[in-house]
């Protein structure tokens, strides 16, 4: 994952009590040029060839020869670094991989077809040494993507984990901008909450740790849990405009160390106002996966190259495939029947009432030629009451809808909501109230972003597609 | 606040039972014609005027006439309603202020100055009913900003809550745009973690709230709060992308139910690497609150009229002056000159080395000619450890810096980090292995996303900018 070097330096621990004198000096002199300050990814497109230029980053790679040295720098604005070549007499012992370094120079066409342009070095200022002994990262080393895990604060630094980031902050910038762009409000839901969406038991609770409140009194006056949803306070926005939307963190105290479990993850919920039927919900679903991810292909390139090339390859072809069809939908019905009528083994039962599992949604997106299928209108059993009653027989089902996709399985899911007060009489008063006051009927639905990260790039472990990653007996940093 | 109505229909509790029906039949029946369906905000400008189209919302206000009535519909696309006008034969008892409809009919040009284009009805459904008995707004009445807060699920009906929420959806993409335009990372910052970034005592502890884990295990291993800053998680981040941003929802368990506080409350932070002084942060600042605000209101001018003429009149003059003037710098030795000079009695010191107060802040703001404000190089002892060292004599000060604005104090505070490795030979491990590997001069700062609402709104209350306000015994919803 890392860029490889040819040579690099030995610097020994005594060097370390150098580092902070040269950082003075060599920044103070330095501020008194008017070089023009370019990032690394726009000193690549050779824009600038010919400019006195100044680019400050960290060395990926050294490699010393009689009379010049070369060496890359990268700033993270590119998976791409910058070669700088210098003199030999602008060597330094603090030069090594992983420093900081502040280079000015002229910015030359190369003469090498891999790289455009490179920085003829007229100074060098080591801004912050590394010392080669004690950095966590070696060079030449590809590290592993359990081993980079396990260091929070410097894993931004790995060419992997810096890709991901940029397409992480590219995803989201382009799920914004579809939700903008087709007239959706954003509303920012509660992290904290009195109100359990799901009904389920894995919740955080969430009490100040301060002295300020006795055992016995509430914070808040009630209990007060970490979000698992922000579908009510939706639903709530839902009634005033027709188009909102959220995405932010949602939380699960789930006792799980897998691959596939986070305690703390990022979630894009969005409801629709005046919806007619499940293809007002499956149309917004569709369209949004398709408009981000081409967005994500179109503009981080290099970075999702590297995932489709190193981490996983042939994901382009899968990838490409999924954008290339539209989205089959069945029902859930027709879902049992596909399944009945294979030969493959289940582990799980198949017969209708049955829920989903793993396995299952494995084989229908096979089924379907690999690419994300909808699945509509579950058992009126197997979906949460505000669901909307199809009010059929005599197979009871809801207008709920799950999108599966190839190597995740479930990324998004959705209902229309039960508008009709007398079917929620014997619900939440509040939730009832939006029922009350003009009730439209509407409906929504969850994607969650790291399953939608993983999907585009291939990702096998939820935990290397979120910076921070949090879980059962892990809080790192 | 909310539209008058000249006359109104008594809807007896009794008509609740015939809701139902009318919806189920209406929007069956009505589903089968094919009229474009137009946003109220796309109606409204006319483009459309002649065409057959369908419009959906709330009823905002009703009056009926001999031959005709007439109502406006909302749905939250703009603060501006679309007239209906219909005869009077199409009139129904369940059609009433606060009720949610769809009308198809004709796009006309209106013979009213007020409005570009009426609808002409040709068939009206009310789709969800709403007794005027029940509904806690009330039609031709002006509720105060107090009554709607206690509302949490209907507020977004009003027209003061929905322009706001507009505008804040507005205010949040152009923050992100201004980040993303200027080659910012956005970064997830995470909410729960096992660090606490002020040293203050005001937080919120995280546990699981089932039966899963004994009282004596922790669920992550160690204890974990909910954050209080994503500036550590950035200062990780800084050390590889040269500039990165989050913005998402910070807390404070502080038992306050004061206008100023919230126990959750959104915070934007940036940092910048390789920084050479404060100007590197002032300007990011400035730049930042320039262009978000003056995206919002060009992009929401009816919304940001409402509030700056009837919640604050006279605040839009204000904003403007914020604009029309880049912000004076003085440092905070010049601040406490200023203070003492003045001819004002200040109910707290303000000796040399003292905190500046509310009653200080507003006089420099109003001394600078009612603009915002940055105040650098803080007493050494009153920032943070993590804050520049300036190593000046005999008053030792950081490089620290605050933006006021006027009406608000604080809204923005930053500093450059401190980088040099012996002055925080103190700290804590990771901190230190951060300065470790090719540590850089960076710097960087937060802005209270509430707090910028209420100064170029001129909201007075915390409460009334954010969706779902938290704070000391509240937890609505």
């Amino acid at each position: 994952m890392f860029q490889a070097a040819v040579q690099t330096f030995s610097v020994s621990a005594a060097a370390a009590s150098v580092y902070r004198g040269v950082f003075l000096v060599g920044f103070r002199r330095y501020c008194k040029k008017t070089s023009t300050k370019l990032r690394v990814s726009e000193a690549l497109t050779g824009a600038e060839v010919g400019a006195d230029v100044k680019v400050q980053g960290w060395v990926r790679s050294v490699r010393s020869q009689k009379n010049n040295i070369f060496f890359h720098v990268n700033d993270g604005s590119s998976l791409k670094s910058l070669q700088v070549v210098a003199g030999a007499e602008m060597n330094d012992p603090l030069l090594t991989f992983g420093s900081a370094v502040e280079v000015t120079g002229i910015l030359k066409k190369s003469p090498h077809q891999k790289q455009p342009v490179e920085l003829e070095a007229e100074q060098i200022r080591v801004v912050g040494g590394c010392n080669p002994v004690d950095f966590p990262f070696k060079i030449k080393e590809r590290h592993s993507l359990e081993y980079i895990r396990q260091l929070p604060h410097l894993r931004c630094r790995t060419n992997a984990f810096s890709s991901l980031l940029r397409i992480r902050s590219e995803a989201t910038a382009a799920i914004h901008s579809y939700f903008k762009d087709h007239g959706f409000v954003q509303i920012h839901t509660p992290i904290i909450t009195s109100n359990d969406c799901e009904g389920a038991g894995e919740l955080f609770k969430v009490e100040p740790s301060g002295p300020d409140f006795g055992d016995d009194e509430e914070f808040f006056s009630v209990p007060a849990f970490l979000t698992v949803s922000g579908q009510l306070h939706l639903e709530v926005m839902s009634g005033a405009f027709s188009r909102v939307y959220t995405f932010g963190p949602t939380f699960r105290a789930e006792n799980s160390q897998s691959r596939r479990h986070l305690a703390e993850f990022f979630m894009v919920e969005a409801e629709i106002s005046f919806t007619e039927s499940l293809k007002d919900l499956t149309k917004v679903m569709e369209d949004m996966f398709r408009s981000a991810t081409e967005r994500v292909l179109a503009r981080c390139v290099e970075d999702v190259d590297l995932f489709h090339r190193h981490v996983t390859p042939g994901h382009r072809d899968t990838v490409e495939a999924m954008l290339n069809k539209s989205f089959p939908v069945i029902t859930y019905t027709e879902a049992i029947d596909i399944l009945n009528r294979s030969s493959e083994k289940f582990t799980f039962p198949t017969d209708w009432g049955c829920d989903l599992m793993t396995e299952h949604e494995k084989h229908l997106v096979k089924h379907c030629g690999n690419v994300p299928v909808f699945v509509t209108d579950y058992p009126y059993d197997l979906k949460p009451f505000y669901a909307r009653d199809n009010q059929d027989q005599p197979r009871h089902t809801t207008a709920a809808v799950d999108l599966l996709v190839p190597g995740i399985g479930e990324l998004c899911g959705g209902s229309l909501r039960e508008e009709r007060l007398d079917l929620l009489m014997a619900r939440l008063k509040q939730y009832l109230d939006l029922r009350r006051f003009g009730a439209v009927p509407h409906g929504g639905f969850g994607l969650g972003f790291e399953r939608y990260l993983q999907c585009i790039l291939g990702v096998d472990n939820i935990k290397d597609v979120i910076p921070f990653p949090r879980f059962s007996h892990s809080c790192l940093l």
